[in-house]
């Protein structure tokens, strides 16, 4: 059985022909171009899908769309994505299904990326995971007995959002002292800068000092990899965070498998170690038993995967 | 349909002879005295069971209890319960099982708060809720489409240790800057000393400050309603940390419907109001849209009504 996968960004989009049992067979990308509005965006998709049906021995069973924004419950409607200008209200499951005539649903993206580990990652033989999407913010998508957990609306796991300082710092004008406003990407390095303005003699310093856009996690890594104390201090520091929001979501759910994905998770146990360690010293003892903090090691390809399993599990008896 | 719910606490165990539609018929309390040990513990929980079934006019389907302590995931068991010395690991369906021939299932006393507002209380209407008891302690319970979320192992909803800030102060050796170190009742007493100490003319300073721990929430919300702005800061303050926590939950949950219930709640409105106002400050907009943060009117009953409830739900097939 085959279905295809969209990764819906503001810069590229991606698709994939999943099969069930393989995985990815074929992928393909092309670019967003945002600034052209929804008709031409969604005109797009369906060359992506079209680029990648074209690969098909047998038709796929629908489109699975992860996509930034407010899905709505049914799936079919995704509202006010950031980085897609005038989107508003798009109802994505119609307006492919007259360009492609191929069924599709919605899903917020870090949705799939937990269902795409739970079905082909580091999930597959775990019942309920919470998986932290650390890029330029924070996102999540938890897994209850193999099935994603949306809430009321379809907007559970915002866990970028969940506070761990209330007194903290600010990652948008509502959400204050969250986690991502520590580990964010963007976040993560703005907290750094002061740190690194004091050692003007470290690499991080001569290297990035005049250009800090150009900082990222992996830059810090390789240094901290290189022996460099500060850069260790500075994941370490951000490790600790994530391993406070941890904490929260443990104590509320008991669910005690946590895989990352994502550019900052790619400092590794840089950021995991200290991470694990925050985590252990505050969690109440009986949450210690199958603590684990792991790294998904699918990669972006999680999305993909969770796109079409979506396809898969939703759209398969609609044919 | 008749079933028996009992609390048992560390003072008193309570006991509820609970009718299907009509709620409790009869109720019946014995001291627990703990400090006798389990054995003598289990045949007062029987001697209460059988008071309460002499009023029964056809047997009960079983028995639900509330318990402090770490529940197993199949109900059977207590390990650990503070305020019950002794108690180590106890079957407490066998043993009941052997003093009373009915069966019981055991589950965690803020579960079955839930439970019990889901089925008789403000949760009546609701597919999800989060019940939050403010107490000696702070606990939770999370109902989702109508049943009780239980998590990996039974531990779910231990929403006092959620933190709202990690440089917090203690609640217990590990759980620090959890919402229960703020608005637990003994700490929240703990927290308002200092400021009470910086006001000696004010009737809180002249009444409780030689004996503060006599002080309680609802001297506090006593005071304020005539007018004691000291008190209205020291209810508002405590609001305010709920409020966090609260963003927190729905975050994570997307559960909109929050209810709260023991002695810290009995102060209603003066720290409801500054907790709702924390909360929709700093929630991300879409989840403004029916949140709602309410009193559980039926107060304890709330939790003999829930282990009522667990009995009907689960034992009513085994007969």
């Amino acid at each position: 059985m085959l279905s295809i996968g969209i990764d819906l960004g503001g810069t590229n989009i991606k698709s994939a022909l999943i099969h069930r049992d393989e995985g990815i067979i074929a992928q393909d990308s092309v670019p967003t171009d945002a600034g052209r509005g929804p008709d031409y965006v969604l005109d797009r998709i369906a060359e992506s899908v079209q680029n990648t049906r074209n690969k098909a021995t047998e038709d796929p069973v629908g489109i699975g769309i992860g996509s930034p924004g407010i899905i709505s419950l049914d799936r079919t409607t995704v509202s006010n994505p950031p980085n897609l200008p005038g989107w508003d209200v798009v109802n994505v499951n119609e307006e492919l299904k007259k360009r492609t005539g191929l069924d599709a649903v919605v899903e917020n993206d870090a949705n799939l990326m937990a269902l795409g580990s739970s079905r082909y990652g580091e999930g597959q033989d775990l019942d309920s995971l919470i998986m932290l999407t650390l890029g330029t913010g924070v996102g999540g998508g938890i897994i209850i007995n193999r099935e994603l957990y949306r809430g009321a609306t379809g907007a559970a796991a915002e866990l970028g959002h969940v506070i761990i300082n209330f007194d903290g710092p600010s990652s948008n004008s509502k959400a204050k002292g969250g986690v991502e406003a520590y580990i964010g990407q963007r976040f993560l390095i703005r907290n750094a800068l002061p740190l690194i303005k004091k050692h003007p003699d470290n690499t991080l310093a001569k290297e990035y000092l005049d250009k800090p856009e150009a900082l990222e996690p992996v830059h810090l890594s390789r240094e901290a990899d290189r022996g460099n104390n500060l850069a260790v201090q500075i994941l370490s520091e951000a490790g600790r965070m994530l391993g406070y929001a941890i904490v929260n979501y443990i104590h509320i759910l008991d669910i005690r498998n946590i895989i990352v994905s994502g550019g900052v998770a790619k400092a590794g146990d840089w950021i995991l170690e200290p991470a694990r360690a925050a985590a252990r010293e505050r969690l109440l003892p009986p949450y210690l038993e199958g603590f684990q903090l792991s790294y998904e090691s699918l990669g972006n390809d999680a999305a993909l995967l969770g796109a079409g399993s979506l396809a898969f599990e939703l759209l398969a008896n609609h044919r």
